[in-house]
This record gives C-alpha cells, structure tokens and sequence, in this order.
C-alpha cells in the first residue's frame, strides 16, 4: 500500500481522518528487498517463503523501524497527527518467541506472544497515534521479524479484550472481497460468519482470501467489532467489504 | 561509547541502575559509516565535516532510527528496563530546522527548534525510559540529521526549564577534564564556572575541550543542576569530571 506514493498519500489522508483514537501498522518488504539489493545481500528463500537470517534482521530492523516508520511518522506530523513509532521492544509493546525449527528453520522470525495492550491505551490517551512496524522482540535482547497483518489482528484483538470497541480496517491490492474474482466492481458490501460459510461452500472464497478471512472472523470471534478488508480507494469511499 | 561490546554493557548496565527518571541520547557514526560503505555510498566531506546528502540520510536513519536505537531499548527491555525509542518526529519531541546554507550546505542537517519537554515528562510519568536517537524533524515532513550532544543538552535544559532537577551525562573517550592531557589518572573531579574561566586563562582547557565545556555551562546557566563529563568507566566509579 505505502509502496507507490498517490497511495501512501491517500493512506495517509484515510488515517489522519479517522476520529477519535486509531493505531496504524505497517510492513514494507519493497523498501528492504532494494535495501538487501543495495546491499549485495541475496533474498533467502526456501519454498517460496523469505527467511529471515542475521543479515536480513538487520536490514529489515533498520528498512522497517527506521526508514519506513520515521518517515510515515513524520508525514502524519505534517498532516497534524501526532504519530508516535513503535517497534514490539519500544515499551515493551509486542512480544515474540523466534519461531521453532520443524521442516522449515525461518531463522529470525516471531510468532506474538503478548500485546501490551494496556500501554497502547495510555499512549493513545495522551492523544497520540502509535505507528507500529514489524519489528518485535522476545525479552532477552533478541529483535525478530513478524508479519505486519498478524500484529494488526493481535493487536486488535488485544485492544478489544482490554473493552475497545475496535474496527479493524485492512488495506490490500483488492477493492474488497470479490463476487467475482475477474469483476473489480463485484465487491461483497457485508459479510457475517453464516454467509462466510456459505460463500467458502459455493467457491466463491477461495485460495489466498481463506486464511485472511479466517483470520478477520476469528478476531470478530474475540471480541473485534468489525473488520473492513479493501484497498486505498474503496475503504475511503465506504465502499470495502465489512465483516461482521 | 556504544560501538565497543564491553563499553556498550557498561554503559547499558550504568544507565540502567540510575534511579528515579533517566533519559538515554544515542549517536552511531560508526555502524552508519559501515553501511554506507556496503551500500557503495561515498562519504561526503566538506573541510573534514561530512555532509548529510539525501542518500545519507536515509542510511542514517535507518541504522540511527532504525538499528541501534532497537537493538538499544531491547537490550534495555532485557536488562528490566522499560526502555522506548524516539526520534524527533515520534510524538513530535524534537523539531528542528534544516541548516541555513551559507559558506557551506550541509545538506539534512537540523538545528533543533524545539523540544517537547511536557511529552517527554508525561512518557516518564507512565515509568517509561525514552531513547533519543539523533534523527529529527522539521514538522513539514522532512527528516533531518542533529548531533546527539546537542540533543542531550537541548533535552536536559528544556526538561530543566519545566522544572525537573536534571543531571546531564556525557560519556565520551576520556576519563574526564584532565589537569595533563597526558596521564589519564589527572582527572579534575569538580570545575565551578570560576575554576572554568582561571583553566582556561592557565591553558590547562584548550582545543575541542572548550566548545564542549561552553555548552556545558551553558547548560548549567540555564538551569540544569549539573553537568557530568567522562568516559563509561570513571562515570560508573564517580570519578569522571563534575561542573556546577
């Protein structure tokens, strides 16, 4: 979404405009595969899936809580938003344990162990907004790489457990969840979990948006009010698709 | 300070075993140099003063911003200490101003404008440790590269001005003032604002020691209680150098 700059803007727009209190997350796996590039450091993949060795923490620490995360912090505070960074270390907000070896050693990557999400609450009661990068650690000095939705999804749910009422908002590549997958303009307003099961049924959710809408249901199961899923455009025009 | 292994445990265990509030000023020349140069990108010098050029400033925040500062508060977090990361943008602690070109252009270089002292006293009143890193703003989206000393300065005269009785401590290579600049062990233990000017006046401070002193008592003069000078050792012992 930040990657390409009338986008990031219109992010950027979107965030600023919510009222009341709101929390953004980021990723950025672009800026730091140019960085790795830059850096003669060759991408580690096994089956398709980045590993994240000692090298690759380092660039993705210093693209994700660096760079990335100070310079939206820094736009937001033009925008008048008083933003505040987070890596998972700052304040100890976001806790990891590195994932255990099985088939595939990951290397430097975190599964969440806890969200502090009372902290998040004071931050947010000095009116100020965390941007949250990918970055997490696990206590003992050890920073690790965790995936940008998840921490939205464990954040949220946190933020609800602790008596939030919380919208939590996704932005992809797609306008929303798609009636049909080659008709952009087939966007499905509103989902509940019987209609979900129904649509997983008549094959009209499939491959890749499974595990992203079980996700989103199983955060609505925890105790988030509702999860928007859709791209820059739609979600500023209403017009994403709301699970319920 | 923080570049050698030993002396970056020393300095983390001495910051935190202080009692009561601290804050934690962070510089990294030297991890920037190194990624520069595995970036490809050349230093550039002025009159022996390197120039902030965009390219620059990017990689200095991402290992300023990004690494250190990470690596720092998790080593803290570790250590017990609740430790958050600031640059100036985040929470809008520190605006600065892009330094006015005259002989030279010193490319993103910012002079501070502003601290955000209350902010910074409200995240001490939640037992949070912030952690400056030297990358700040100018409140129009631009980030911008400030020297740690300053910011150190800036930070206890600001948190002096809303009345915190503030102990300002600069680590750096030297045990302290020395009455002989060649035996180590001469270490003056206590200089007043008239014992600067008669040291001075005999030649005992000369060179790059006055700028530093200057400030220091500038510092005093503007109400900070006082100003500690030495390196991670005598510092931890009670021995470095103390103006009042």
């Amino acid at each position: 979404m930040i990657n390409h700059p009338a986008n990031r803007q219109a992010a950027l727009d979107y965030f600023t405009q919510i009222p009341g209190a709101a929390i953004l997350v980021h990723g950025g796996g672009r800026k730091a595969s140019e960085v790795l590039a830059a850096m003669g450091i060759a991408p580690k993949m096994i089956n398709g899936r980045r590993i994240t060795d000692a090298a690759s923490l380092e660039v993705v620490t210093m693209v994700y809580a660096g760079l990335l995360n100070k310079q939206l912090v820094a736009d937001l505070q033009k925008a008048g938003c008083s933003a505040i960074g987070f890596s998972g270390a700052d304040a100890d907000v976001i806790r990891a344990s590195k994932r255990p070896v099985r088939e595939i050693d990951y290397g430097f990557a975190g599964d969440i162990q806890s969200i502090n999400a009372p902290l998040l609450a004071q931050v947010l009661e000095l009116n100020l907004r965390p941007v949250l990068c990918p970055i997490t650690h696990n206590g003992s000095g050890q920073l690790l790489n965790t995936n940008a939705d998840t921490i939205a999804n464990e954040t949220a749910q946190a933020m609800a457990h602790i008596g939030h009422a919380v919208s939590l908002r996704y932005c992809f590549e797609l306008p929303g969840v798609l009636e049909d997958i080659h008709r952009p303009e087939s966007v499905i307003s509103q989902i509940t979990s019987a209609d979900y099961t129904e649509l997983k049924a008549r094959g009209i959710i499939a491959d890749g948006m499974i595990p992203k809408l079980d996700n989103a249901f199983a955060a609505l199961q925890a105790g988030v009010k509702e999860v928007v899923i859709g791209n820059i455009n739609t979600m500023s025009a209403a017009k994403a698709t709301r699970l319920i």
